[in-house]
């Protein structure tokens, strides 16, 4: 059986049949009057749903009530809003975060509990519910309010990230869209972000959760901003069913190419998430091949690419190497010295251990690209892993130094 | 047994008695011409020696021969050179340490093997073994050359870290000195740093050893820069017995005293690595206490110290005690959001979980000042732990982008 995945130009959210979405300034990001940052996304039939949540003992009240609604495994509508993320605001947040449930699920017409509530912006401050009672009858939802979602999710993102793909398989066809927001307190493991995600596939709730989970660890889980995790950081992935035909299960064909669109969906959203972190000017790739095994690769390409030193480097355009490799080592990788090649782009730069003499313009000069990509070779086993992240600039310690005062 | 710890007025790692030390300017570091970067510590009698060292899997080939050459308890000298770290320099570099520690040996009259070696620096760089062999026959030891060596170990530090104190216990007296060198690449676990500590105390080495390891975790190990280990760094301890008595030896009243003084002298030289951070203008210290656990306590601390985002705030002077709670919610601490308490310097900002409407203007002003306390108290045990860090700053950013080319 052949399959097609193909990336829709102007994708988003809403791409895949049956799904709406809208949004509204509500006032409740103060530092971006005007700025959308109040939406809904629905589908207009219920959908089997799955979601990753951070790994904080600390969770905002968001997290814990739509991780306790999807233990039903269905849900049909997400409430999401920037300027506020409604955690560590104790029982009074639980209550906010229902409430705005609530009012949701009564403009579309369905049960609370089948409403989704999300919310990313400052710690500790209340929902403001004055402003969100009388902004969510202003939504006015619409199959191409994707684009409209994706800007109201951001905080200090420079850019909206959304896509979509198609999916040929046999005789069906069926796409996946999605939209994320990120920037900073972005940092494995998991979910280090707000990504929801959608399809007009008919999934079995069971195959469902776990494809999620495999495809946030190999994008969402390899990317690092700036070492710090969220407590309101979530996946969801709801799947409508209304492209028809079997529902996809686990071991079989259309199971394989669900999972490999949804990961391609999760790498594109991750990429674009490490690429706008706070400050970045550059989008780091770095690739372990040859470790130990798989999980010693993923340990490895983190460290690399959340090393403040490497990060600093790679703005400077600094060909110091020597960072790369320490970070591997304090990873906890197995690792060899003797054995490890290192290339900076297409140019080697470490062979078996030895610093070659490559060409140190022609480095400074990739350096200089506005994607880095570092490719480190163990030569010890068969574990491969990718991770993202992007330089550290002074931009990143002036927007975080200034962002409640 | 009424004993007396006092910290000596220009006290430095040559304080206690029998130690000599010297430095001079070989050209190692050659983005400071002139600068001390090459020198000797020695005891005029053999010392019991112990060490504690990076946990990076990459190990610079000082750390490499100085670990084998403590495996026989005792040490006579050391050099240290700055500039240069010889670490992912291959055989070679074990075979450049190894000559260094000898042409040393010459000079002073010791055997090699008592010899112990430490460099900081760049890393996949030779040491210029032609330099070295020419000035260390140049550098003139003297019982206050402690100062000198302090300066010759300094990379991007803008301060030279020395101490000393002076210990009273009964009839018996000793003197523990140390120098640190620190700034980047400074992180837990582990020794993050080079430390020289010396005393004139008599100390079985069984003792030493453990001493030794307990200060460090209780300094050195909850000091946090920017969450990169180096595979270079080292803590060293030696004692030549020379201010005479009965050795001290484990589970006596002279162990207790001794203790405390090397952690007091550890601590201090902590604080000022942590203070002198790449691009510092603060010094940030986090106590959590109430942990479930000592070692819950250790990794919240740490936790907090380490976040870029923590870090940034208090750079900024911005009051957002969100950023501290959601450092310790990720940090694997348990944790219950309605029991935290969260000071900031003498200023209650979160009571049981709910935040106090606490001045912001007072906040804002403590924030401003070269030292932030910030006081966790998690009320769920009796764990309590101290970590030390510092502001992230654009200079620290400018540092790191430019430190090769």
């Amino acid at each position: 059986m052949k399959a097609q995945i193909e990336f829709l130009p102007g994708g988003t959210v809403t791409s895949p049949e049956g799904f709406f979405a809208g949004a509204v300034s509500a006032g409740i990001n103060k530092r971006a009057a005007g700025k959308l940052d109040l939406a809904v996304l629905f589908s207009e039939t219920p959908c089997a749903a799955a979601g990753v949540f951070t790994t904080s003992r600390l969770k905002g009240a968001p997290v814990k009530l739509t991780r306790q609604r999807l233990e039903q495994g269905r849900a049909g509508a997400v409430v999401v809003n920037s300027g506020c993320s409604n955690s560590f605001t104790g029982e009074h947040g639980l209550v906010d975060a229902a409430e705005t449930a609530s009012l949701v699920a009564e403009g579309i017409g369905i049960e609370p509990k089948d409403v989704l509530v999300a919310s990313t912006g400052v710690i500790g401050v209340p929902l403001p519910m004055k402003k969100i009672r009388a902004s969510v009858e202003e939504i006015i939802m619409s199959r191409d309010g994707g684009h409209d979602l994706a800007r109201a999710m951001m905080t200090t993102d420079t850019m909206p990230k959304e896509t979509a793909v198609s999916v040929k398989i046999g005789n069906s066809e069926f796409t996946i869209g999605g939209a994320a927001k990120g920037s900073g307190m972005i940092h494995p493991d998991m979910a280090t972000l707000l990504c929801f995600l959608t399809t007009d596939a008919s999934v079995e709730r069971g195959f469902l959760e776990g494809a999620l989970k495999r495809a946030v660890d190999a994008s969402f889980n390899m990317v690092s901003v700036d070492g710090d995790t969220s407590p309101s950081d979530m996946v969801l992935l709801l799947a409508n069913g209304m492209a028809g035909g079997e529902p996809v299960s686990a071991g079989s064909e259309q199971a394989r190419v669900f999972q490999r669109a949804l990961e391609q969906v999760c790498v594109y959203l991750a990429r674009l998430v490490a690429a706008d972190g706070e400050g970045a000017t550059r989008l780091i790739e770095v690739i372990v091949d040859g470790a130990a095994s798989p999980s010693q690769a993923r340990q490895a390409a983190r460290a690399v690419v959340s090393s403040a030193l490497v990060k600093a480097a790679v703005h400077g355009a600094d060909p110091n190497w020597g960072r790369v490799v320490a970070a591997v080592g304090r990873s906890g990788a197995e690792m060899d010295e003797a054995n490890i090649d290192l290339f900076i782009g297409d140019i080697q730069v470490i062979k078996a251990g030895r610093a070659l003499n490559s060409g140190k313009r022609e480095v400074n000069k990739l350096l200089k690209g506005r994607e880095i990509n570092l490719k480190v070779n163990l030569n010890l086993g068969k574990g491969s892993a990718t991770a993202w992240g992007c330089d550290l600039s002074e931009e990143y310690v002036a927007i975080n130094s200034d962002y409640m005062t």
